[in-house]
Protein backbone atom coordinates (compact mmCIF):
# COMPACT_ATOMS: atom_id res chain seq x y z
CA UNK A 1 0.00 0.00 0.00
CA UNK A 2 2.92 2.33 0.89
CA UNK A 3 4.17 1.68 -2.59
CA UNK A 4 0.83 2.58 -4.22
CA UNK A 5 1.03 5.92 -2.18
CA UNK A 6 4.14 7.19 -3.16
CA UNK A 7 4.12 5.95 -6.72
CA UNK A 8 1.00 7.98 -7.42
CA UNK A 9 2.65 11.40 -5.86
CA UNK A 10 5.21 10.74 -8.54
CA UNK A 11 3.46 10.16 -11.67
CA UNK A 12 1.94 13.02 -10.64
CA UNK A 13 4.17 15.27 -10.35
CA UNK A 14 6.14 14.28 -13.06
CA UNK A 15 2.68 14.73 -15.26
CA UNK A 16 2.81 18.53 -13.55
CA UNK A 17 6.33 18.78 -14.67
CA UNK A 18 6.04 18.02 -18.52
CA UNK A 19 2.68 20.18 -18.14
CA UNK A 20 4.82 23.16 -16.81
CA UNK A 21 7.36 22.70 -19.54
CA UNK A 22 4.84 22.58 -22.31
CA UNK A 23 3.39 25.71 -21.34
CA UNK A 24 6.31 27.50 -21.04
CA UNK A 25 7.60 26.49 -24.37
CA UNK A 26 3.75 27.63 -25.62
CA UNK A 27 4.44 31.14 -24.07
CA UNK A 28 8.37 31.40 -25.29
CA UNK A 29 7.20 30.35 -29.21
CA UNK A 30 4.12 32.83 -28.71
CA UNK A 31 6.45 35.74 -27.53
CA UNK A 32 9.49 34.81 -29.00
CA UNK A 33 9.23 32.71 -32.69
CA UNK A 34 10.61 29.19 -33.50
CA UNK A 35 13.95 30.73 -34.17
CA UNK A 36 14.00 32.81 -30.43
CA UNK A 37 12.58 29.30 -28.99
CA UNK A 38 15.47 27.26 -27.09
CA UNK A 39 15.24 24.66 -24.75
CA UNK A 40 17.24 26.56 -22.15
CA UNK A 41 14.85 29.45 -22.09
CA UNK A 42 11.67 27.27 -21.50
CA UNK A 43 13.29 25.08 -18.62
CA UNK A 44 13.86 28.02 -17.30
CA UNK A 45 10.63 29.58 -17.61
CA UNK A 46 8.88 26.59 -16.30
CA UNK A 47 11.34 26.19 -13.36
CA UNK A 48 12.54 22.92 -14.32
CA UNK A 49 15.87 21.48 -14.17
CA UNK A 50 17.76 21.53 -18.17
CA UNK A 51 18.05 17.28 -17.11
CA UNK A 52 14.96 16.97 -16.25
CA UNK A 53 13.82 18.73 -19.58
CA UNK A 54 16.51 16.89 -21.23
CA UNK A 55 14.85 13.87 -20.02
CA UNK A 56 11.40 14.25 -20.98
CA UNK A 57 12.08 16.34 -24.13
CA UNK A 58 15.39 15.15 -25.67
CA UNK A 59 15.10 18.35 -28.70
CA UNK A 60 13.61 21.37 -29.48
CA UNK A 61 11.63 19.59 -31.48
CA UNK A 62 10.00 16.83 -29.73
CA UNK A 63 9.76 19.69 -26.81
CA UNK A 64 7.21 21.84 -29.36
CA UNK A 65 5.95 19.23 -31.18
CA UNK A 66 4.37 18.17 -27.85
CA UNK A 67 3.30 21.68 -26.66
CA UNK A 68 1.04 22.54 -29.71
CA UNK A 69 -0.30 18.69 -29.57
CA UNK A 70 -1.44 19.70 -26.21
CA UNK A 71 -2.32 22.88 -27.07
CA UNK A 72 -4.46 21.30 -29.84
CA UNK A 73 -6.19 18.94 -27.61
CA UNK A 74 -7.09 21.35 -25.05
CA UNK A 75 -8.67 23.11 -27.67
CA UNK A 76 -10.39 20.60 -29.25
CA UNK A 77 -12.19 19.66 -25.72
CA UNK A 78 -12.75 23.93 -25.53
CA UNK A 79 -14.80 23.62 -28.86
CA UNK A 80 -16.90 20.05 -27.50
CA UNK A 81 -17.88 22.58 -24.08
CA UNK A 82 -19.19 25.06 -26.94
CA UNK A 83 -20.21 22.65 -28.56
CA UNK A 84 -22.88 21.85 -25.77
CA UNK A 85 -23.65 25.33 -24.88
CA UNK A 86 -25.15 25.89 -29.30
CA UNK A 87 -28.34 27.10 -29.36
CA UNK A 88 -30.67 25.24 -31.95
CA UNK A 89 -31.90 27.24 -35.04
CA UNK A 90 -31.32 31.03 -35.80
CA UNK A 91 -28.05 32.13 -34.67
CA UNK A 92 -26.46 28.37 -34.55
CA UNK A 93 -24.33 28.70 -37.78
CA UNK A 94 -23.07 32.65 -36.37
CA UNK A 95 -22.47 31.03 -32.95
CA UNK A 96 -19.89 28.19 -34.39
CA UNK A 97 -18.35 30.24 -36.87
CA UNK A 98 -17.71 32.36 -34.37
CA UNK A 99 -15.92 29.90 -31.67
CA UNK A 100 -13.92 28.54 -34.86
CA UNK A 101 -12.68 31.92 -35.68
CA UNK A 102 -11.63 32.77 -31.68
CA UNK A 103 -9.72 29.17 -31.98
CA UNK A 104 -7.86 29.78 -35.03
CA UNK A 105 -7.26 33.44 -33.96
CA UNK A 106 -5.95 31.73 -29.99
CA UNK A 107 -2.46 31.21 -29.11
CA UNK A 108 -2.84 27.68 -29.90
CA UNK A 109 -2.79 29.23 -33.81
CA UNK A 110 -0.21 31.38 -32.98
CA UNK A 111 1.86 28.34 -31.82
CA UNK A 112 1.03 25.97 -34.39
CA UNK A 113 1.44 28.70 -36.98
CA UNK A 114 5.79 29.31 -36.03
CA UNK A 115 5.85 25.33 -35.91
CA UNK A 116 4.21 24.92 -39.14
CA UNK A 117 6.38 28.01 -40.64
CA UNK A 118 9.47 26.48 -39.12
CA UNK A 119 8.87 22.36 -40.67
CA UNK A 120 8.32 24.14 -44.34
CA UNK A 121 12.34 24.86 -44.58
CA UNK A 122 12.97 22.04 -41.87
CA UNK A 123 12.74 18.10 -43.75
CA UNK A 124 13.28 16.14 -40.06
CA UNK A 125 10.94 18.63 -38.02
CA UNK A 126 8.11 18.54 -41.31
CA UNK A 127 8.28 14.59 -40.81
CA UNK A 128 6.43 14.74 -37.27
CA UNK A 129 4.49 18.21 -38.26
CA UNK A 130 2.76 16.84 -41.00
CA UNK A 131 1.18 13.89 -39.53
CA UNK A 132 0.08 16.34 -36.76
CA UNK A 133 -1.45 19.02 -38.46
CA UNK A 134 -3.28 15.88 -40.67
CA UNK A 135 -4.65 14.57 -37.63
CA UNK A 136 -5.61 17.70 -36.28
CA UNK A 137 -6.89 18.99 -39.22
CA UNK A 138 -9.12 16.02 -39.87
CA UNK A 139 -10.51 16.13 -35.66
CA UNK A 140 -11.10 20.12 -36.58
CA UNK A 141 -13.09 19.24 -39.79
CA UNK A 142 -15.23 16.41 -38.07
CA UNK A 143 -15.87 18.65 -35.10
CA UNK A 144 -17.05 21.28 -37.65
CA UNK A 145 -19.62 18.91 -39.75
CA UNK A 146 -21.10 17.88 -36.27
CA UNK A 147 -21.95 21.53 -35.28
CA UNK A 148 -22.76 23.09 -38.20
CA UNK A 149 -25.07 20.04 -38.46
CA UNK A 150 -24.52 19.66 -42.46
CA UNK A 151 -24.85 16.63 -44.26
CA UNK A 152 -21.72 15.76 -46.03
CA UNK A 153 -23.38 13.36 -48.13
CA UNK A 154 -24.86 16.20 -50.46
CA UNK A 155 -22.62 17.06 -52.83
CA UNK A 156 -20.49 20.22 -52.85
CA UNK A 157 -21.19 20.37 -49.12
CA UNK A 158 -17.73 18.92 -48.37
CA UNK A 159 -16.35 21.70 -50.00
CA UNK A 160 -17.98 24.42 -47.90
CA UNK A 161 -16.97 22.66 -44.63
CA UNK A 162 -13.48 22.59 -45.96
CA UNK A 163 -13.77 26.03 -47.32
CA UNK A 164 -15.11 27.39 -43.90
CA UNK A 165 -11.94 25.90 -42.05
CA UNK A 166 -9.46 27.59 -44.57
CA UNK A 167 -11.97 30.66 -44.05
CA UNK A 168 -10.91 30.59 -40.58
CA UNK A 169 -7.46 29.61 -41.20
CA UNK A 170 -6.86 32.99 -43.59
CA UNK A 171 -8.77 34.75 -40.83
CA UNK A 172 -5.98 33.85 -38.32
CA UNK A 173 -3.38 34.53 -39.90
CA UNK A 174 -4.31 37.91 -40.42
CA UNK A 175 -5.06 38.16 -36.97
CA UNK A 176 -1.30 37.85 -35.87
CA UNK A 177 -0.07 41.01 -36.44
CA UNK A 178 -2.72 43.08 -35.74
CA UNK A 179 -5.92 42.31 -33.75
CA UNK A 180 -8.49 41.53 -36.42
CA UNK A 181 -11.54 40.76 -34.38
CA UNK A 182 -14.23 43.25 -35.68
CA UNK A 183 -13.44 42.49 -39.07
CA UNK A 184 -13.81 38.65 -38.14
CA UNK A 185 -16.82 39.17 -36.71
CA UNK A 186 -18.43 40.71 -39.54
CA UNK A 187 -16.86 38.57 -42.28
CA UNK A 188 -17.96 35.19 -40.48
CA UNK A 189 -21.36 36.80 -39.84
CA UNK A 190 -21.50 37.20 -43.28
CA UNK A 191 -20.67 33.77 -44.24
CA UNK A 192 -22.71 32.06 -41.67
CA UNK A 193 -25.71 33.74 -43.39
CA UNK A 194 -24.88 32.02 -46.87
CA UNK A 195 -24.09 29.29 -44.70
CA UNK A 196 -27.21 28.86 -43.67
CA UNK A 197 -29.25 29.93 -46.93
CA UNK A 198 -27.29 27.01 -48.64
CA UNK A 199 -28.37 24.24 -46.00
CA UNK A 200 -32.25 25.97 -46.12
CA UNK A 201 -31.88 25.34 -50.00
CA UNK A 202 -31.56 21.95 -49.72
CA UNK A 203 -33.47 21.47 -46.98
CA UNK A 204 -36.46 22.69 -49.11
CA UNK A 205 -35.29 19.93 -51.59
CA UNK B 1 25.17 64.11 -75.09
CA UNK B 2 28.03 61.47 -73.97
CA UNK B 3 27.07 62.14 -70.26
CA UNK B 4 23.84 61.04 -71.34
CA UNK B 5 25.11 57.68 -72.93
CA UNK B 6 26.93 57.02 -69.85
CA UNK B 7 24.53 57.06 -67.17
CA UNK B 8 22.05 55.47 -69.00
CA UNK B 9 23.76 52.27 -68.89
CA UNK B 10 24.96 53.12 -65.38
CA UNK B 11 21.32 53.36 -64.18
CA UNK B 12 20.49 50.24 -66.25
CA UNK B 13 23.30 48.52 -63.82
CA UNK B 14 22.29 49.53 -60.95
CA UNK B 15 18.76 48.62 -61.68
CA UNK B 16 19.90 45.22 -62.77
CA UNK B 17 21.65 44.85 -59.50
CA UNK B 18 19.12 46.06 -57.07
CA UNK B 19 17.02 43.36 -59.15
CA UNK B 20 19.39 40.44 -59.15
CA UNK B 21 19.96 40.94 -54.93
CA UNK B 22 16.08 40.68 -54.52
CA UNK B 23 15.22 38.22 -56.79
CA UNK B 24 18.26 36.05 -54.77
CA UNK B 25 16.61 37.50 -51.46
CA UNK B 26 13.05 35.93 -52.32
CA UNK B 27 15.29 32.28 -53.31
CA UNK B 28 16.68 32.50 -50.07
CA UNK B 29 14.35 33.02 -48.01
CA UNK B 30 11.72 30.34 -49.91
CA UNK B 31 14.45 28.02 -49.70
CA UNK B 32 15.88 29.06 -45.63
CA UNK B 33 13.20 30.63 -44.10
CA UNK B 34 13.75 33.80 -42.52
CA UNK B 35 16.06 32.79 -40.11
CA UNK B 36 18.15 30.82 -42.48
CA UNK B 37 18.74 34.29 -44.86
CA UNK B 38 21.37 36.47 -44.24
CA UNK B 39 22.56 39.37 -46.23
CA UNK B 40 26.05 37.55 -46.87
CA UNK B 41 24.28 34.82 -48.67
CA UNK B 42 21.89 37.11 -50.25
CA UNK B 43 25.07 38.62 -51.80
CA UNK B 44 26.56 35.56 -52.90
CA UNK B 45 23.40 34.42 -54.61
CA UNK B 46 23.11 37.20 -56.36
CA UNK B 47 27.23 37.51 -57.08
CA UNK B 48 27.21 40.91 -55.93
CA UNK B 49 29.60 42.51 -53.64
CA UNK B 50 28.85 42.70 -50.28
CA UNK B 51 30.23 46.48 -50.28
CA UNK B 52 27.46 47.06 -53.46
CA UNK B 53 24.58 45.16 -51.03
CA UNK B 54 25.22 46.94 -48.22
CA UNK B 55 25.37 50.53 -50.20
CA UNK B 56 21.39 49.35 -51.71
CA UNK B 57 20.14 47.36 -48.40
CA UNK B 58 22.12 48.46 -45.10
CA UNK B 59 19.65 45.53 -43.45
CA UNK B 60 18.46 42.54 -43.58
CA UNK B 61 14.56 43.94 -43.01
CA UNK B 62 15.29 47.00 -45.68
CA UNK B 63 16.28 43.71 -48.10
CA UNK B 64 13.71 41.34 -47.15
CA UNK B 65 10.74 44.10 -47.67
CA UNK B 66 12.11 45.20 -50.49
CA UNK B 67 11.94 41.72 -52.01
CA UNK B 68 8.54 41.14 -50.95
CA UNK B 69 7.35 44.33 -52.26
CA UNK B 70 8.84 43.86 -55.88
CA UNK B 71 7.32 40.26 -55.90
CA UNK B 72 3.77 41.88 -54.71
CA UNK B 73 4.09 44.26 -57.48
CA UNK B 74 4.91 41.44 -60.18
CA UNK B 75 2.57 39.13 -59.02
CA UNK B 76 -0.02 42.03 -59.23
CA UNK B 77 0.86 43.14 -62.47
CA UNK B 78 0.08 39.08 -63.43
CA UNK B 79 -3.02 39.35 -62.06
CA UNK B 80 -3.98 42.16 -63.77
CA UNK B 81 -2.55 40.31 -67.28
CA UNK B 82 -4.69 37.40 -66.09
CA UNK B 83 -7.79 39.88 -65.57
CA UNK B 84 -7.53 41.08 -69.70
CA UNK B 85 -8.04 37.10 -70.82
CA UNK B 86 -10.96 36.45 -68.41
CA UNK B 87 -13.61 34.99 -69.57
CA UNK B 88 -16.91 36.66 -69.88
CA UNK B 89 -20.12 35.22 -67.95
CA UNK B 90 -20.21 31.58 -67.11
CA UNK B 91 -16.86 30.55 -65.61
CA UNK B 92 -15.63 33.66 -65.53
CA UNK B 93 -15.66 33.58 -61.47
CA UNK B 94 -14.16 30.09 -61.38
CA UNK B 95 -11.45 31.75 -63.29
CA UNK B 96 -11.26 34.40 -61.33
CA UNK B 97 -11.13 32.39 -57.91
CA UNK B 98 -8.29 30.22 -59.24
CA UNK B 99 -5.85 33.19 -60.48
CA UNK B 100 -6.41 34.36 -56.74
CA UNK B 101 -6.05 30.76 -55.69
CA UNK B 102 -2.10 30.26 -57.58
CA UNK B 103 -1.40 34.13 -56.64
CA UNK B 104 -1.10 33.20 -53.00
CA UNK B 105 0.23 29.15 -53.31
CA UNK B 106 2.84 30.95 -54.97
CA UNK B 107 6.43 32.26 -53.90
CA UNK B 108 5.61 35.81 -52.79
CA UNK B 109 2.84 34.22 -50.42
CA UNK B 110 5.36 32.24 -48.97
CA UNK B 111 8.27 34.69 -49.00
CA UNK B 112 5.53 37.26 -47.34
CA UNK B 113 4.49 34.42 -44.89
CA UNK B 114 8.46 34.39 -43.79
CA UNK B 115 8.22 38.18 -43.41
CA UNK B 116 5.13 38.62 -41.62
CA UNK B 117 5.60 35.79 -39.40
CA UNK B 118 8.98 37.20 -38.40
CA UNK B 119 7.40 40.63 -37.66
CA UNK B 120 5.21 39.43 -35.44
CA UNK B 121 8.20 38.62 -32.93
CA UNK B 122 9.90 41.89 -34.04
CA UNK B 123 8.56 45.23 -33.10
CA UNK B 124 11.00 46.87 -35.42
CA UNK B 125 10.37 45.03 -38.83
CA UNK B 126 6.54 44.63 -37.76
CA UNK B 127 6.80 49.05 -38.27
CA UNK B 128 7.61 48.47 -41.90
CA UNK B 129 5.37 45.00 -42.88
CA UNK B 130 2.14 46.43 -41.42
CA UNK B 131 2.01 49.25 -43.49
CA UNK B 132 3.47 47.39 -46.72
CA UNK B 133 0.66 44.51 -45.86
CA UNK B 134 -1.84 47.17 -45.04
CA UNK B 135 -1.65 48.53 -48.53
CA UNK B 136 -0.79 45.12 -50.55
CA UNK B 137 -4.08 44.56 -48.50
CA UNK B 138 -6.16 47.31 -50.28
CA UNK B 139 -4.81 46.55 -53.76
CA UNK B 140 -5.48 42.89 -53.55
CA UNK B 141 -9.29 43.58 -52.63
CA UNK B 142 -9.68 46.27 -55.02
CA UNK B 143 -8.25 44.01 -58.18
CA UNK B 144 -10.97 41.44 -56.83
CA UNK B 145 -13.64 43.85 -56.64
CA UNK B 146 -13.23 44.55 -60.22
CA UNK B 147 -12.54 41.23 -61.43
CA UNK B 148 -15.31 39.62 -59.81
CA UNK B 149 -17.44 42.73 -60.91
CA UNK B 150 -19.22 42.77 -57.89
CA UNK B 151 -21.18 45.55 -56.57
CA UNK B 152 -19.96 46.81 -53.36
CA UNK B 153 -22.37 49.06 -53.01
CA UNK B 154 -24.72 46.33 -52.15
CA UNK B 155 -24.95 45.36 -48.04
CA UNK B 156 -23.00 42.23 -47.57
CA UNK B 157 -21.22 42.12 -50.61
CA UNK B 158 -17.82 43.71 -49.26
CA UNK B 159 -17.58 40.89 -46.63
CA UNK B 160 -17.88 38.11 -49.15
CA UNK B 161 -15.10 39.68 -50.87
CA UNK B 162 -12.95 39.78 -47.63
CA UNK B 163 -14.34 36.55 -46.66
CA UNK B 164 -13.20 35.13 -50.71
CA UNK B 165 -9.37 36.79 -49.68
CA UNK B 166 -8.87 35.39 -46.43
CA UNK B 167 -10.29 32.44 -48.11
CA UNK B 168 -6.99 31.62 -50.49
CA UNK B 169 -4.86 33.15 -47.67
CA UNK B 170 -6.15 30.04 -45.93
CA UNK B 171 -5.12 28.08 -49.09
CA UNK B 172 -2.51 29.58 -49.32
CA UNK B 173 -0.68 28.48 -45.71
CA UNK B 174 -2.45 25.04 -46.38
CA UNK B 175 -0.12 24.87 -49.74
CA UNK B 176 2.78 25.97 -47.73
CA UNK B 177 3.94 22.11 -46.52
CA UNK B 178 2.81 20.21 -48.88
CA UNK B 179 1.11 20.51 -52.65
CA UNK B 180 -2.96 21.06 -52.09
CA UNK B 181 -3.42 22.24 -55.74
CA UNK B 182 -6.20 19.89 -56.43
CA UNK B 183 -8.23 20.12 -53.15
CA UNK B 184 -7.97 23.97 -53.39
CA UNK B 185 -9.53 23.65 -57.07
CA UNK B 186 -12.53 21.82 -55.98
CA UNK B 187 -12.91 23.99 -52.91
CA UNK B 188 -12.83 27.31 -54.93
CA UNK B 189 -14.96 26.04 -57.86
CA UNK B 190 -17.48 25.31 -55.03
CA UNK B 191 -17.18 28.74 -53.20
CA UNK B 192 -17.41 30.15 -57.51
CA UNK B 193 -20.87 28.41 -57.54
CA UNK B 194 -21.76 30.32 -54.52
CA UNK B 195 -20.46 33.57 -55.43
CA UNK B 196 -22.51 32.49 -58.64
CA UNK B 197 -25.63 32.26 -56.67
CA UNK B 198 -25.53 35.07 -55.09
CA UNK B 199 -24.50 37.83 -57.77
CA UNK B 200 -27.73 35.91 -59.86
CA UNK B 201 -30.16 36.41 -56.40
CA UNK B 202 -29.01 40.01 -56.62
CA UNK B 203 -29.51 40.89 -59.99
CA UNK B 204 -33.05 39.12 -60.29
CA UNK B 205 -33.63 42.16 -57.50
Amino acid sequence: MSQTTTRVPQEQRTRAMRERLLEACVAVLVEKGWAGTSTTLVSQRAGVSRGAQLHHFPTKASLVVAAVEMLAERRHHLLEEVSQGLPQGAGRTRAVLNAFGDHFASDVFTAALELWVAARTDAELLQVVGPLEQRVGRETHQACVEMLGIDESVPGNRELVQATLDLVRGLGLANTISDDTARRRRILDRWADELDTVIARQEQG
